[in-house]
């Protein structure tokens, strides 16, 4: 069948996420706690693609839970223009996948040199980048063979939440319920394949959230890209209102992603702009909210919103594969991919 | 006529660049050395819309001129979360125009309540925001009354150009030929006419760039879809290789801005990947990169590449333009925007 493997490894997070929290937990507080002790004053991500939406969720952790400044460093600066910033006090937490590509592991390697603590997360534990770092923290997703990832998307997300957390001299119990509820979810999804119908023809669309899942609607537009072929645009509630407006008109596609907290209260005068300009709306999150698209897909049980980013992405996943399906194209063969990129 | 003003806002720009350099530049250096003075070790930026990508040029010159590691912060996790963070020898740089949205008011207030120096750059010494920081930079651009921005980019690009060399104790002599340069450029505009015609049925573009000119290439994108109403997204070279090329397919059109420099050279294997993959490309840049495209608009003369950014902008501002006119859309009243936005 097409797009039996990433279907596999969609359904197999709950699992993942269980796994992460049974054997994962004492080796990411023994780093939290090792790194915590060196009191980092500034933290800096480095990352691309899917992962760079891993450490943009972890971004927002930082700077409200710990909370420290925090930044995504600009890897071409170092491997592009052979920079080399004093990196004293700053943690540096690279997040890859593979491990494999070269634009990560430059500047890790360069930031570890200049002074930096310097933390890999990775699926990859042999890989150059758990090399290059001081410490290594493995998000324990498996092989992944889908070009598409989700499994390691989602395993990355939770490595980073407990990793913050230890930092902060936290346990991170917001994270205990997340197998049952990721289950759930993905049980949900014949609901979800019946929204993907609607989207067959569609060419192009926006993707918006605010708050911690800024970096959710971020990995939805890429998804729904790299399997379907749309041209998906994601925006924060915020910039949304900031010009890219314009291009909304009546019937334009906009898919917001509201979890039940502030995020998505902060959505909300969002959501009522692009009801005025009749905008075509797909809520996915919070009931209330979900009742004011065009067609809501409501989520009842996500949990606390700061580890809803986890839960939020799973039926998004989902429908990136039923509309790849529905579009004649094999969600485990997108065109034009390599599943480790090597850009300098 | 449509589109008059932002018309002659444009046309503005060298008049506007030969002003930052003659009055503004002392006030600029005596910023920069009392800011230097303090000695920051990390700096962070707050800006949304167009204002964000001059605070992502700014934060790449940061991170090589100066250098020092530099992020992005993201306003949300301050007005939505409430979090403060420990500001402690961190320089915030809050770029706009107006300075007048809370969502960039706030941080800044905080940020300078927590210990942070704070810098704002904006085209309004009265507003909250010149009165929420603790140094006031003035872009000099005058009024601008076009709901797209133009001068008031430009100006905070090579504001923020000074302000960095200042900072790094240089006299930012490459900023010099800067309003010669700018007026040969938009005396190129009949070529860029010719251009625009091209995509009057455009539905959706990408645009890419690599290195300095990232931030053009966000603020092509930004333009476009302000006043064409066109889904134009922007990636990084590095980005674009990483997942989005699904998308691509025969004839998508593409355009890639490549001033001469080390962020071109970076992107020609992106460029090379395009032409495999039979996207219509509009390559605007180096001469010899530009023959590389399905069309090319050859940049000759636009200085160093770290002041590039500057003037890789302008043809685009009249691409805009062109295109808006072209598709029947009058530039000066893009549907559905304000100036100033108030998302919290």
């Amino acid at each position: 069948m097409n797009g039996e493997i990433m279907a596999a490894e969609i359904r197999e997070q709950p699992e993942v996420l269980a796994r992460i929290v049974r054997e994962g937990r004492a080796r990411i507080a023994a780093v939290g706690e090792a790194v915590g002790g060196r009191e980092p004053r500034f933290v800096l991500f480095v990352a691309r693609g899917t992962s760079d939406h891993a450490a943009l969720y972890a971004k927002y952790l930082i700077e409200t839970r710990l909370p420290l400044p925090a930044g995504l460093a600009s890897p071409s600066t170092m491997t592009v223009y052979d920079a080399r910033p004093d990196f004293r006090d700053v943690l540096v937490i690279a997040v890859s996948q593979s491990g494999a590509s070269p634009d990560i592991v430059e500047p890790v390697t360069r930031a570890r040199a200049g002074g930096a603590i310097t933390v890999a997360v990775t699926n990859s534990p042999g890989s150059p980048l758990a090399e290059a770092a001081e410490f290594h923290l493995d998000v324990l997703a498996g092989a992944e063979r889908a070009v598409a990832a989700t499994k390691t998307y989602t395993a990355e997300l939770l490595t980073l939440f407990l990793f913050v957390e230890a930092l902060a001299g936290r346990d991170g119990q917001e994270a205990s319920a997340l197998e049952d509820r990721a289950r759930t979810l993905l049980d949900g999804e014949a609901a979800v394949a019946r929204i993907a119908v609607r989207y067959r023809f569609a060419e192009q669309l926006v993707v918006t959230a605010r708050g911690y899942n800024y970096p959710t609607a971020r990995e939805a537009a890429l998804k729904l890209m790299e399997t379907s072929y749309l041209v998906a645009h994601a925006f924060s509630g915020a910039d949304l209102l900031h010009g890219p407006t314009a291009m909304i008109d009546r019937g334009f596609p906009v898919i917001a992603i509201a979890p039940p907290g502030p995020g998505s209260a902060a959505l909300r005068p969002v959501l009522d702009r692009l009801r005025e300009l009749e905008a075509d709306t797909l809520v996915i999150g919070d009931p209330e909210l979900a009742r004011l698209g065009t067609v809501g897909l409501p989520l009842d049980d996500v949990g606390p919103e700061v580890v809803s980013p986890i839960l939020a992405i799973l039926p998004v996943q989902l429908l990136a594969w039923h509309l790849a399906r529905e579009r004649g194209v094999d969600p485990d063969q997108p065109r034009g991919l390599r599943k480790v990129t090597s850009t300098w």
